[in-house]
């Protein structure tokens, strides 16, 4: 994903970019030496829920790589035109074919290493009537006692469903920041 | 901002890409008739902090267009290879030529119509020792009072501001969520 070394051509004008730091910045860019353009590479959002059945949560089994095989939280890349709300229910709708209300933001998670920011809010499920996207092998509820620990896709949903579980006990949500390694 | 149009020439060989929804897509995308790089442009974050002194509040008058003279917080676009509250820290350093402590999380505002999401923290200057960066003509804090309303830069800037001193009236603050049109 941190893929700034990846622009090898001006999307501009097609010409082969230098990398330099251009005269007002103070870090290294693909610059385009025909036309000037300076292509800019930051980070991306990934938005999703912890969608909530009575006192079940919603997980996938992945379909896609990476991490095939394994469950997530329903999540994706946030779109152009979308808030990041928008983008979290459309990625439920998507994943698991399920319908939401949001609840909150619940989960503001760092993962610079791959340059992302992983927003998770708390979700109501509308319904029971749930089925897998394309991207999904299986969708299904889990009560806390039966979540797959050992088979999560990622750091992400594991740290979202510890705190979420942990903050229901206490009987009280808040929102966690915290940085993934 | 919203420049997923913008792309003409594919950026791994320079092609002239064509624009389409991916077989494993549902919205158009710039693809690369040559080599299939398929080029996804996503909303980025600004990262941003509301830095008090007392009962004060520190904001930047902006040397760069858009928006030349008027007064901002200190925030701009979150960079690869750092957090979200690194970014903040160094945005305001870079602007504001101030140290800060984050306090959390105030705002999380969604701008579609420029494809951004801007996150504000709460943050205690740690000194008084500021200065404007290259990107501010003047920097000065600001009581509630003699905040200049009719002359700030952004729609989320003021928003957050307001939040902040109505949260502080109310002697406890929270964290805020908000579409901006």
């Amino acid at each position: 994903m941190l893929h700034a070394r990846h622009i090898k051509h001006c999307r501009a004008c097609g010409s082969e970019v230098d990398y330099l730091v251009p005269a007002d910045d103070n870090r290294e860019r693909a610059v385009c030496p025909a036309c000037g353009t300076v292509h800019y590479v930051n980070p991306l959002n990934v938005v999703g829920t912890v969608p909530v059945w009575q006192d079940r949560v919603l997980l996938c089994r992945r379909n896609i790589e990476p991490r095939y095989g394994l469950w997530t939280l329903p999540a994706g890349f946030m779109e152009l035109g979308e808030t990041t709300e928008q983008g979290a229910v459309r990625e439920t709708d998507e994943e698991a074919g399920a319908r939401v209300e949001l609840e909150g933001l619940f989960a503001v998670l760092n993962v610079v290493r791959v340059g992302q920011v992983h927003l998770f809010y708390r979700a109501r499920l509308l319904d029971t009537d749930f089925h897998p996207g394309p991207e999904s092998i299986e969708v299904r509820l889990f009560e806390e006692s039966q979540v797959p620990w050992d088979e999560l896709a990622f750091r992400t949903v594991r740290e979202t469903l510890l705190r979420y579980f942990e903050d229901r006990r206490r009987g009280q949500f808040r929102l966690h920041t915290a940085d993934i390694a």
